[in-house]
């Protein structure tokens, strides 16, 4: 599984992030757009500075997560309305067990430590974990809340071969889906769908809808063909109006 | 239940428990013996400043515990031989289901960052509650043990009436136990039991011994009883010789 930090502020967060993962046995560990660019030397970090060191930093979300299968962010819900399936931490790990899950790579992203994952990062994601919290008090502390996830995970998971590939049916991938996105997104253009200020609308909704409907690779690659050809069609029309 | 932290050194770590505390609806917080005489002020207590300022500060654990029928203390067992019953942090919820705790007020100990709580301290608990985290790196950060031991017991004792009290046999106190351990020491030092280097060891074998036996609120009076007349009449017949 990925641990994914979205936009972290405090570096010690980030350091204690890296703690828990160690204290529970995760391994990988990605940073997107970090806030401060010396968060690698995060003191917090007891016990895990090679987990430091070899933490992956990209640019975007849509980057970290390109080769994850299933991308569960997390959140409170108090701010917002879902625009997603939620899950409740405790009912993580028999969910992880089912079959969509143990054929590919799991990411579990967090976001900024004072509002949480953006609307449109929440677009990439499968679903919205939440942690149990008091209504009155919801919002954690960033590495709190990714200690009590990963001790969730670790303790009741704990028969789970998550590196398991069922290699049968493989799932898309944030890269795959992405692709297919932008490719869906050429075709609206080309087909004048989208305008202006509707454009910005239909790219969330189609990145949502792409998780909804949770297409495997091969889907993906066959969609991504027939949308090729609708572009090259519309274009060619185009070219001779 | 009250959380105890003992001799914590950041209080950072202080607002992070409080902050922990509010996210799970825990209300009671005691503070042994801490470093820095400011910790009220703790800016990481966030959305829980009510709760660190009605906390409690206390001299010793023996203090912070002395109303409290059940002391649960947290820590690893790498470095020591656990000298209590020892229970994992998924097992606790029915646990304190059972009888034996409906009837009283339960503490959740916290030792100090570097070294957790000391073998004496460790004397005044029932039993000693383990995080299971990678044997590679047991050593939890103090907020985040706190907040993953929190979550746990709130999920997972929902339906658990902590403040339930059966008042058919009340359990002996923390205060109780403490009081009949000083009557104990006095029956050892007038019979000249406990000489010289022994007397250290002796004090800390009978405060597990009493938490082992955990004698209930009219056992402990009885006791109490037993062994003020046995002071009395030792003393009598010291006076005699």
């Amino acid at each position: 599984m990925d641990i994914v930090l979205v936009s972290p502020r405090n570096p010690l967060n980030i350091g204690a992030a890296a703690r828990a993962m160690a204290n529970f046995g995760f391994l990988r560990l990605s940073v997107v757009a970090p806030f401060e660019a010396h968060w690698r030397e995060a003191r917090s970090a007891v016990g895990a500075p090679e987990l430091l060191a070899s933490a992956q930093q990209h640019p975007t979300l849509a980057n970290a997560i390109a080769s994850c299968t299933l991308v569960i962010g997390t959140g409170t819900l108090t701010y917002r309305k879902p625009e997603q399936r939620v899950v409740s931490l405790p009912d993580l790990p028999p969910l992880i067990q089912s079959e969509l899950v143990q054929s590919g790579r799991i990411a579990l992203v967090f976001g900024p430590e004072k509002h949480g994952l953006t609307r449109n990062d929440l677009a990439l994601c499968h679903m919205l974990l939440q942690i149990p919290t008091d209504p009155r008090q919801p919002s954690m502390n960033l590495g709190q809340a990714v200690a009590v996830c990963l001790y969730e995970l670790a303790v009741r998971s704990a028969s789970i071969d998550v590196t398991a590939n069922n290699e049968s049916r493989p799932s898309a991938t944030g890269g795959d889906l992405e692709l297919l996105a932008d490719v869906v997104e050429q075709a609206m253009a080309a087909a004048d769908y989208s305008r202006g200020s509707m454009l910005e609308r239909n790219r969330h909704e189609l990145r949502l809808l792409l998780r909804r409907l949770s297409p495997n690779a091969p889907d993906t690659r066959r969609l991504l063909g027939l949308f090729r050809r609708i572009i090259w069609r519309l274009n060619r029309t185009r070219a001779h109006d």
